[in-house]
This record gives structure tokens, sequence and C-alpha cells, in this order.
């Protein structure tokens, strides 16, 4: 049986993703679809608007499989990162390939890049730290270093789009780490990555456009054009048991809470916490109104709001640098399965014996599982405080108990 | 000018103080009254129902001359502890008299009980230490250490009554420390301490029945039998200012926020966090849909409701052993001023060149002061998360730059 991985967030789950699931399994000829999706947080340093569940019941709904958990300390990271706890987990399954969405849509450019950025890789770097130290961010030094780099080299990969990105590490961390998986990819359809409206006559809208209607108040059924009935339902279903969805103002107290009685030398542990902004982060407190005003606050040319949005992120889960420092040790100590269909399950029944880590399939399981697994169950704890005391508790014991789900 | 202290919480001023500081003012012929207050948390381990400065403001407008506050390291602590920080705040600021209410009413018995301690500490440590080991709580064990010692001698002071503990305590710290205080008492007029209901008749009620019935939504106006009309007008603008009393359940989500994302090591730090009790206030945020609830699965023979309550205060100001230590290197490192009325300034003045420590009247000189004064400023951070973030912002600011309350 031959397995196609793919690397998601889901949040929500939509018709864009729905088309890349059908391009995945034909271009490849796969049997099936493993789904490796971030947990809690996602990349940007972002609460999922519902919980790993719901979004594992939408994917399952839609023809995927098998979805497994990227374990926190890859999902809330650089692409680089992020890339290489993905790609690591599905080659650890046994997929033959990993298929992704990007802007480009042709892999040979992907592989040119790849080789291209090996080959100058020195002057890459340098370039980097040249820019870095006039005081711009990391993403923006890249983007000056690699046009410098590529200048007049019209066929090179344009790395200036998001999916473009995120291709180019899944394929330089194959390269790198010799992973028996073959990249392929497909042109995104129609909405840009983070496209803020929705267009009237498109049926696929970008996740960043859904959950800007939905905050904004709009109906769920009048977003069933560019979603599966499926995911609407999921949605309100999820909304009907717990009241909402989750941002990052639901959890902006916490945040609060932490940065005004914790000691700036505990701060400083804490992930991504470098080069004195503690004290740019404490200060902003004392001037924020809500968690969009304290991000103003505390952004400079230097920190983009993704970076500070991810600090943000490891301040309210409790990641310290050391925890996140395990994964150097072993990229896959587990992996966390989700949910699986009949055929999914089939073929992790056959894949079990050869694979070289455990399979988790519950939070208890987890806490002795590794650093990292433990550090998943405290991020899962700490995404179940946006409601309530007494709805927090219920999550709490249900996040605890729950089994993959299976359809 | 010949002054008195007394030690209060009023939370909030009832006319029960007011009758205490008129008899403080007879008793002991004094010119001014100054009063040495817990500021945003009190000694049995809650926040107080409006902040020190409304607070102040009560204490003011019914005579006190001098409100100055006593530093979270003292006030929310054992009574010995506690008596050890009040006792010391006013024998600097040169008061000639301590005067308090109590159940006994006659000065004496203290002063007799203090001496019948001192020659019979050696037993009574010993017999608290036995009735410990068999599980016992400490103010369990120590009360029946006392009965035990006491055994058939009815002349002594009898030490199960709150206000009896407390005035044992203020002698004991006079004694031992050799403070150039008079302790003098007066007896507690009708209600009893901890009483719960307020009696019709009666124009005074405990401050443990008036929250009580605060909280169970009577209005303030029925409550102006057993308050001053000056307590009613403060407590009814607090609430038009921030909407609300504070109570623990509005701190309870900050309590399972740190509970549930912080490493064990780190909360063996806390101050009060003894003996493995960790594991207890961990797995009890797993059962617990609100802050009673969480005490309730907390609480065992060993623990009193006091001393958990406690606990938790210090997790959510995130007060550690060891800056409570300091308390132990210099009893006053310095006097937070927090209001006074124009006899109280020229008290003030006068006294102002022979104080043995700086008189604090600005949050921005704490922070400075010492390892005290920042903590008291990092709990008063704490304490304005009672709040949604635009109000916390607004108070925090208030807090940083509030000066002393003037009349």
């Amino acid at each position: 049986m031959k397995a196609v991985g793919v690397v998601v967030e889901y949040n929500p789950f939509h018709n864009g993703h729905l088309h890349h699931l059908r391009a995945a399994k034909t271009d490849t000829g796969a049997h099936i679809c493993i789904a490796v999706m971030s947990g809690s947080f996602l990349q940007r340093g972002e609460p999922a608007i519902v919980c790993k569940w719901t979004r594992t019941k939408m994917a399952l709904a839609c023809g995927v499989d098998v979805v497994v958990e990227l374990p926190y300390a890859y999902s809330v990271q650089s692409a680089a990162r992020f890339a290489e706890g993905a790609t690591n987990i599905l080659a650890t399954l046994g997929c033959t390939h990993l298929h992704f969405g990007s802007e480009a849509g042709d892999i040979t450019l992907f592989h040119q890049l790849v080789q291209f950025m090996n080959e100058n890789k020195e002057a890459y770097d340098f370039a980097i730290k040249e820019h870095m130290q006039k005081g711009v961010s990391y993403p923006n030094a890249s983007a000056a270093a690699f046009r410098t780099l590529a200048n007049g080299n019209e066929t090179l990969l344009r790395l200036d789009q998001p999916n473009n990105i995120l291709g180019y590490h899944y394929v330089s961390s194959i390269t790198q780490q010799h992973l028996p998986l073959i990249p392929a990819t497909t042109v995104r359809k129609q909405a840009g990555f983070h496209e803020k409206n929705i267009h009237d006559e498109h049926t696929i809208a970008s996740a960043t456009s859904i959950r800007h209607a939905l905050s904004s108040g709009q109906e769920l059924s009048n977003l069933s054009r560019v979603m599966p009935k499926t995911t609407i339902s999921a949605l309100e279903k999820y909304m009907l048991q717990v009241g909402h969805l989750h941002t990052w103002e639901r959890y902006f107290p916490y945040l609060q809470h932490r940065l005004l009685t914790t000691p700036l030398s505990h701060i400083r542990t804490i992930a991504e916490c470098e080069e004195g902004i503690e004290f740019r982060l404490n200060e902003a407190v004392y001037e924020a109104t809500s968690f969009a005003d304290w991000l103003q606050h505390v952004k400079t040319k230097r920190y983009t709001q993704t970076r500070i949005q991810r600090l943000a992120t490891h301040l309210l889960t409790g990641t310290t640098k050391e925890m996140l420092s395990y994964i150097h040790e072993q990229p896959v100590p587990y992996i966390r399965l989700l949910g699986m269909s009949t055929i999914g399950q089939t073929y992790l029944n056959k894949k079990k014996k050869q694979l070289s880590c455990p399979i988790v399939t519950r939070a208890a399981e987890l806490k002795h599982a590794s650093t990292l697994g433990a550090l998943d169950l405290q991020v899962d704890q700490a995404y179940a405080l946006a409601h309530p005391p007494a709805i927090t508790q219920r999550i709490l014991k249900q996040t605890y108990k729950q089994a993959p789900i299976r359809i």
C-alpha cells in the first residue's frame, strides 16, 4: 500500500485543502494519504481556532486516512525547523511521497533551488548576517540576501511567497537528511495564502480569509461555498460545546499575568526570548489594552509579528529553551496518532512493527514518551484555558482520556 | 504629639472598626492614630475586596491619621510573622502604644500568657511537634499543645479565639524584640470574628458577614446599618469604576494556568510549598471547576484552608521562598505611605528625620527600595488582573503613579 504524506494545519479545513488532497493522491498514485498536522498552536504562533480533535475529524471526513500530530517543538517554529519535523515523521511512517501546494507548482524549480543554495550557502549566510547587523528581521534579511545572490537569474524559484518557502524547506530537509521521500507539488488554486477577503464567485478561499470572516461575525452558513459541509458542521458543533473559537485575545490575560509576576531572569529561559526583548515584553503590558495592541508595542524592525507571536506562545505554554533543545537529540521520539480511517488503520497495523519509534494514542503515554511528549501535554493544557474554569476542567479531563478518532 | 498604632485589614471598614478607633485614642490619650494595613492580599490568603487605596480612603474618612502598608512579605503570613512586621513598623513610626481589639479585652492576660509561654517554650514546641507527627495541622497542633500545657490553669488567656491569638502575637513580638510600644486592648463589640450572618438589630457586624452579604448579592444600601456612609460610598464608587469586588474566583484561571504550565521543580520554589503538596495542587486542577472546589480537593487534615489559600496567593503573585527570606535580614527596609490627614502629615514631617528607613510614596521607588518592595509592586500587578485586559491596563498605570491619599 503506497502512502503520500501532506503537512497541514487545517485551520480550518476548506475546499483548497480538499483540492490539494485529491491532487496528492492522483499525482503520486498513492492509495492512502497521511497528514502530519500541527496541534493546538500553529506555525505563526497562534492558537488553532478549534481543537486538534475537531480538525482531525474535518480531515478524516474529507479523505485523509491517517492524521498524526506534529509535536509542538516543531509546529511553533521557523519554516526550516517545522519542515524538519514534518518530513521526518512522514518518512518514519513509510510514506513514499511528500506532496505540497505551492505558488510555483513545479517540483524541478525546488530541486534546482536546493542545489543552488547548497552551492552558495556560505555567501548566503554571510549576506544574511550583514543585513541583520543593520537591524532588519531574519525573514527580511534572508529575502534581501537571496535577491543579491539570485541577481539576474530569472529561472530560480521565487522565495518571497509563503508556500514556496515551506516547499523549499521540505525539499531541502529531505535532501539534507537523505530521507526516502519523493517530493511533489501542485499549484495552489486561486486564493493567496494570507488573502483577507473572500471573493464572491470563488469556491476556494484562504484559511486566513475564512478566519477573518468568522471573527468579524459572519454566519457559518454564509461560508458553505468555500468549505465542505463536514467542516461547517464540525465548527458548529464546537461552538455549541465551548461557546467560541480560540483567538489570542482569549489568552491575553495569562500573558499579562505571566509577564507581571515572573522575574526577568526566568522570562529569559523561555524559548525564542533573546537579545533583551524581555524588557520590551514587560513594558508593553503597561501600555496594551489587548493582545493586538501588545504586539504593536513589542514589534520592531528586527522582531517581526510572527516571531513575537511565537515567543508569546512559548510564554503562554511555559516552553523553555531547554525543552526545545531535545529536538536535536532525536528528531522523532514518538508519533502521536490523532485519527484514522479503516484503510488507514490497516496501513498502520502493517507498518507498526517496522517503526523506529512508538505510536502514542493517549495523553497519559505522552507524559512518559519524552520531554517533547510532556511538552505536548503541557501545551494542550494551556490551550484548554480559553474557557471559563468549569469548561476548562471538562476539556482537561477529555484531553487526557481522548482516544484517536476513527471513521 | 502622641500616636497610637493599630493593625488592620479594613476589608471593608465597618462600625466595629470605628468603635475600635475611638477606643484606641480614648484608652491611650493619643492625639493621632496610625494604621498599618495589609495591601492587596490579606492574612488568610485572600484578595481584599477593594484595592488598598479605596480602603485607605475609608480609614482616613473615619479618623485614622496615617495609613501605611504592611508589606506583602508580612501580610500573607502566619500570625507570628504578621505581628512581627506590624509591630516593627509601628515602633519605627514612633507610636507609643499599640491598641487592638480582642475577645478577652484585658491586657494583663496577654502579658501573663507571654510570660507563661516563655517559661514553657520547650515543652510547648515539643508538644506541637508530637501532635504534628500524627498528621494534624499546625493551628490544631498548637491549640492541642496549649490545652495540655494550660491544663487546669483557668486564669490563662484562651488562645482559641482569633483576635486573642493576634493580640498574643503582638504582645509577644513587642516583648521579644524589646520594642518601645505599650500594648493595650479593648473588648471587641458584639460580632464574632468570622460570624457569617448579620443580626437584624446589630449595628456592628463582622467583616466576614459583610463580605458574605455582598457576595450573595445584597444591596449596599441594605448594609448602611453596619458600615459608615463613607465606606458605603467608597464601595459604590469602586464597583462603578471596575465593575465588581475582588474574590478568589476571579483569579482562579491564573492559578489553573500557573499550575498547568509550570514544571513542578519551579512550583517547589514558591513560598509555603512544602512536603510534596505540589502534586496535590496540580492534580486538583483536573478535578476542580472553581477555586472553592479546588480548595476542597487540596485540603487535608494537615493543610488547613488558610494555609492552602496563602500558598495559592503566593502562586498567583509569583512569591518565592527566596523572596520572603529577606524579611530576616531587615525587618523594616522601607515604609510605604498610603494616606494621611493634615495632622497626620504634620506628625510625619516631624518624625521624618529620625526614621531609620525611607518613606516610600510611589510605586516607582518601591522597585528600588528592596527585594520586599519589588515584591509589593509585583503583588499589586497580580491584584490588578481581576479585570478584563483594558481595565487591568488602566489600573496598572494608576497603581504605578498613585500618590498617597490626602484629606
